[in-house]
């Protein structure tokens, strides 16, 4: 396949770049949902002085220790309500920016089952993230942007 | 890994082409979806005579001209609902045919959620799509066939 | 990309190998789903003495042709009751063993619709996959195991 015709060519990131933000992603929200949920871990997939918005409510206070303190309450309330708790990311764009960085559009829906009970969907997101890499080469959220559907504009 | 081992030796797609195809609907249905929806650029994701037909119902009259003043009309008609619509693809499959079109084969998955409303799950469908290439090397759906599940058979 | 910058680098699998198991998925639950489920060609994606366990009941006979009968009895019994049914596989993580084995991670989201009817998401599950290749090159399940969310624990 020529470079015009490649996905590259298209407007698009190559398949290794692709894929990798791909596995991030699955990789990061299992540290939050998964048996080996580690908010630690979890917090550590974002940078040092990394911004959580979520749009019409006031920004945060950034950085990576409280996004830990927010992620680990939340799960600690999730666990105590016993419930099995899931985000799908979808439909991912990627788009890489000439510093390098990465800008990434997706949809994601959050679920949620309690014991014995059946599955709830609980909404959808548009989100963006810019990415960057840290010292050793890894995937970093440095703001991650969420615009829940539904909401009054 | 060996040729025989590789995707393309078990009947499968290159990681290039396959990305490429995840990215194109991606981005094809953020144009409909996103904050940038612009029905004149998804309907320039289509072919000139494309054809977008439902099983079931007539084939409605070929053309990108005629797509894009539906999906406008549609676009017009969520947006007055206050609609936040979404459209996810997923289960992708993708064959490269002997003269170099694709034939994809996706599930979609169609939700919205109202203003202060909850997410409503619309429906899913099956979807058949024939992708070939523009003079400037991208894809465009020269045909879409989507088959609602629970259609009366 | 360096290869300390590779998605490898970071712990993840190459974009050939993940979009192999992307596009294996999407195949074999299409064989069970789509207008030309088959139940045999299904059962061929798991190998001779592949196991199918499900968390909190007793693992079933192993193997390929007691597979192929719990499918094929759920197929038809999916028919008898003229419901469409999907599966879709998302946030899928694949880890390369040193013997070349994989191991997956994925969430799966069961949903069936009824003739006429709406769209009933049945639940979601998480799923662990170990992949071997057949003696062809192609990937083959050894052992699914599914916990589904909400499961009393």
């Amino acid at each position: 396949m020529s470079e015009a015709t490649s996905g590259a060519g298209a407007g698009y990131v190559p398949a290794e770049l692709y894929t990798e933000v791909q596995q991030f992603y699955a990789r990061q929200m299992n540290l939050l949902e998964g048996p080996a949920a580690d908010p630690d871990a979890w917090a550590r997939t974002f940078t040092e002085d990394a911004v959580f918005a979520t749009a019409g409510e006031p920004e945060p206070p950034a950085g990576r220790e409280n996004l830990r303190d927010t992620v680990r309450a939340g799960v600690e309330h999730i666990a105590a309500q016993g419930l099995d708790f899931r985000h799908w990311f979808g439909m991912v764009g990627v788009e890489r920016r000439p510093d390098d960085t990465l800008r990434t559009r997706y949809y994601a829906l959050a679920m949620a089952t309690a014991r014995g009970g059946p599955l709830k969907v609980r909404g959808s997101m548009l989100c963006h993230d810019e990415l960057v890499r840290g010292d050793d080469g890894r995937l970093l959220v440095r703001r991650r942007s969420l615009d829940a559907d539904g909401r009054e504009r």
